[in-house]
C-alpha cells in the first residue's frame, strides 16, 4: 500500500466522521437494500443515488425495468438533492394553482414532481438523495422512503 | 413423450424467439395496415414502430400529414415501449392531481401523454410499440389500437 | 370510392405532372431499392427520405443496423435538403480551414458533414433528399448516390 | 415431464448459448473488476455498462471522480453499443480529413470520439458495451479494454 492509497483511506474515515460525503460504497450498499425490497414486492426498478451536489454516484437498473425509468430515477435524485425535499412534497407544491406550479420547466427537464425521490440526511444535514422509478408512484414513493430510512438509521 | 413431440416443442420455442424481435418486415407490414385504415377514415397520419428497447424501426409519413406528427408518432412509440403501457393510459395517470402528473417532463421531451401509442406483444411479452399521430386524439388512439390488434392476432 | 378520395388522387397526379412533391409511395419505393443494394453488399443500413422542406417522409432501419444510424440517416437527409448539396461535398467545405468550417454546429446537431446524403431532383428542381447510414462513409456515399440515380432516372 | 417444463429447459439452454442479455448482476460484477484495476492505478473513474440497445444498465462513480465523467462514461457506452466499435477506433475515423469527421455532432451529443468505450461480446455477438472516464485517454482506453477482456473470458 502506497502513500496515496493510505491518504485516501484516512480522508474517507474523516469524511465518515464528519457525517460525510456520499461514497460509492454507501450508495451501492443502499441501492442493494432497495433492490431487495423491490424484488420482495415483485418489482423491477431503477435506483439512483446522488451526492449533496445532485451529482449521480450510482445508478442501477434491475433486469426488466422500464427504459424510461433510468432518466426518471436519475432526475428524482437530482430533484431531491437540488431542492432539498422529497419529490412527493414537491408534487403537491407544483400542482396547477399551487405556489411552485411551473417549477418542472425550470431546470432543463431535470425536475420530477411525483413521488420516488428523497433526501438522505446525516445528523440533519443533507448528504445526498435517492431516486426510485419502476413501480407505481405509490410504490416508488414507498421504496424511496424505505431507502431513506435504511440510510439514516445506519 | 417421443422424440418427434419434443422436437416440436423445441421448434415452437425457437419460433417464439425469432418472433421476439421486431423486424423491419413486420414493422412495414403493420404500418401498411394502419395506413390503409387511416386512408379509409380519410386521415393522413404518421405511423412509427419501435423495438422493445424503444429504438425506431420504421417511421412513415402519409402524404399531407402534419409536420409535427413525425416527432409525436416517434415519441409515442418510445413512450409505450419505455413505460410498457398505452399513452392513453399514461394520459389518465399524468393529469394534474394524478399520481404521475409531471412525467411528461422527465425524459427530454420524449414522453407523450395522450392516446395513439400502444405496446406490441407476442405471447404476453412486449416486442415493440406503435405510435400514430395525425388525427384527433380519439382517431390516433383508435388507429394505434387497431395496429396492436392486427399485430397480435398474426 | 368517395369524393375526398378521388380529389386526393387527382391532386397526386397534378403534383406528379409538376415534377412533384415527395410522396410516401415514391419514398418507400426508393428505400426499397437502396435496401436491396445494401443487402447485395452485405450491409444493414438505415435509409431516410425527406421532402424539399427537409421534413422526413419515411425512415427505415434494416434488421441489425447500428442504433446510431437512425439519427445519422435522418440528419443526412435533412442536411442535403436544407443546404441543397450532398453531405460529401459539405464534408469538404467544412474541414478546418475551409470556408464552411463550423457549419456542423449551427443547426442544433442536425448537420452531417460526411458522405451518405444526396438531394433528389426532378427536372433540375430539388424535391427531397436521401440519407443513408450503416456502412463505411464510402459505402454510405455509394448507396445515397445509387438512390439518387434510381430516383432521378425514373 | 410435461410440455411446459420441456419448453422451460429449452429456453434456459438457449439463453445460456446466446450468453444472454446484459444483466445487472453481470454489469455490476464487471464494474467491480474495472474499479479494482482503476484503484490499483491510483485513479478515480466512472464506469458505465449498457445493454446491446445502448440503454444503461449500471453506472458507478468512484469517490473523487470528475463530475463530467458521468456523462462521458455513459455516452462512451452508448457510442460503442450504437456503432458497434470501440471509441478509440471511432476516434481515428473522425479526425479532421478522415471519413467520419463530424460524426460527433450527429446524435444529440451522445457520440464520444476518444478512447474508453468498448463493445462487450459473447460468441462474436455484441451484448452490450462499457464506457470508462476519469483518467487520461490512454488510461480510460486501457481500463475499457481490460473490462472487455474480463467480460469476454468469463
Amino acid at each position: 500500500m502506497n502513500e496515496r492509497e493510505i491518504a485516501k483511506i484516512v480522508r474517507a474515515v474523516l469524511d465518515e466522521r464528519k457525517g460525510g460525503k456520499m461514497t460509492l460504497a454507501a450508495a451501492n450498499s443502499l441501492i442493494e437494500k432497495v433492490r431487495q425490497e423491490a424484488a420482495r414486492m415483485g418489482l423491477s426498478v431503477v435506483v439512483a443515488v446522488a451526492d449533496a451536489s445532485g451529482r449521480p454516484v450510482s445508478v442501477q437498473s434491475m433486469d426488466g425495468a422500464y427504459i424510461a425509468s433510468f432518466d426518471i430515477a436519475l432526475n428524482k435524485s437530482f430533484t431531491s438533492a437540488s431542492l432539498k425535499m422529497s419529490t412527493k412534497k414537491l408534487g403537491v407544491l407544483s400542482q396547477p394553482g399551487e405556489s411552485l406550479y411551473g417549477i418542472q420547466f425550470t431546470n432543463g427537464g431535470k425536475i420530477v414532481i411525483f413521488g420516488g425521490g428523497e433526501t438522505l440526511e446525516v445528523d440533519g444535514r443533507i448528504v445526498g438523495a435517492i431516486g426510485v422509478s419502476g413501480g407505481s408512484a405509490d410504490e416508488d414513493t414507498h421504496l424511496a422512503a424505505y431507502g431513506k430510512e435504511c440510510f439514516e438509521r445506519r
